[in-house]
């Protein structure tokens, strides 16, 4: 279900209080948050006229035609490089999230010169949202969402970049099918087929932030973060 | 919605009927249908008695502890290997799908010496079974899925890896979000989101095969394919 109504977002709203508001929530269900105005309750814009971009960001800023501040901010969000190939920069993010532009988003802050980053912790700012829908009495998962791109598939996706109450995969790891078969597939990253799900409710017309999912069951987890979701190094065969 | 009920699906089973059957299928409802039970109706199953593996099979088998005579399966069902590493072999299949081990299923074929690969044309199998539900009096979007790992996160989701009726990507290229700039999101994979909202019924308990997805907006497009979610080699920076 759509959450409709949602004025814009400015700095301190909060997003809790002004869901609830709007949906009639209940026990059990999963609210999708676009990490979009969780960045702008939380303050991540950016003026890219205090940015001092580096000799690197001019550089390919000026050979692609880009803006030199707005690269040097994807580098900033940046851990490391990940393809720079043309005028696509994919990077790890500080957070692990391995995704085009580290997560800026430049196209929704309300300004030409202003800038949107992720917000500094997806997993704290989840716990918080959930923490304060407890206390408007109902308990439900958060999961924060966001819109990347991934490789060999065009299209892009919503994927969770934040929990809180949910455990981010659903194991099958020891049971076994019909026939006997331990499961091939061992886990499924079911965070993100939250987030996927709600998309399709936020994105198609209005752009709705924020998506609610009734009827799913979930296990509460109040320890729940994105770090078992994020593959180690030495298991990725595309970093 | 799960579809609940349906039996071991065998060669030359009437899908969309024995769904029709179970399900109180409305016009426009997104019928989202596990590759493995399109493969079995197809008579997809490779029996390995029959396979004599070659040397490249038997050496890379003996030295991971596989069965050459699955690897020579998966190699035949494979264009090209994308990545060899270790006992991982993922490669890019006949239709275009990158995914671990061709898609090939040792688990549910009912048979230790029996797997399953992936439907021949899976668009062609959805258009099928769509028309067969047209036979059957309602006007479903069908899409086939199947259960893929990514780069970079762990967890699998379901993906589409064939569609009838329903153009796989929505665009918002030329709009413009409320502050008058271009989207930055051009395009989402609908169809892939679709697949991941179903398994959320389909997988979690009862490995239910076949989900329903109702009031999910969708143009009807007789001629959609999976063509333009595979991305070209010229513009794919992972493979």
């Amino acid at each position: 279900m759509p959450v409709e109504g949602l004025p814009e977002i400015v700095v301190d709203d909060d997003i809790a209080s002004m869901v609830a508001d709007r949906a009639e929530l209940v026990d059990g269900d999963v609210v999708l948050i676009t990490s979009k105005i969780v960045s702008k309750a939380e303050g991540c814009a950016i003026d890219l006229v205090d940015i001092e971009p580096s000799r690197f960001a001019v550089d390919w800023a000026s050979r692609w035609d880009k803006d030199p501040r707005l690269v040097e901010v994807v580098l900033c969000q940046s851990a490391r490089i990940v393809r720079q190939i043309g005028p696509v920069l994919i990077t790890e993010t500080h957070h692990g999230f391995v995704c085009a532009n580290a997560g800026v988003d430049q196209s929704s802050s309300g300004a030409h010169e202003r800038v949107l980053v992720l917000p500094e912790d997806p997993d704290a700012s989840a716990v918080r949202t959930r923490q304060r829908f407890g206390q408007l009495g109902v308990d439900v998962a958060v999961v924060i969402t966001d819109t990347f791109g991934r490789p060999w598939r065009e299209g892009q996706t919503d994927v969770a970049i934040g929990v809180a109450g949910i455990n981010p995969l659903f194991s099958y790891i020891g049971e076994r099918d019909p026939h006997g078969h331990e499961y091939r597939v061992q886990e499924l990253c079911i965070a993100d087929e939250l987030a996927a799900a709600g998309e399709l409710v936020k994105g198609n017309t209005s752009r709705v932030p924020v998506a609610v999912v009734r009827g799913y069951e979930w296990t509460r987890d109040d320890e729940s973060t994105m770090a078992p979701v994020l593959r180690d190094t030495s298991r990725d065969l595309f970093r």
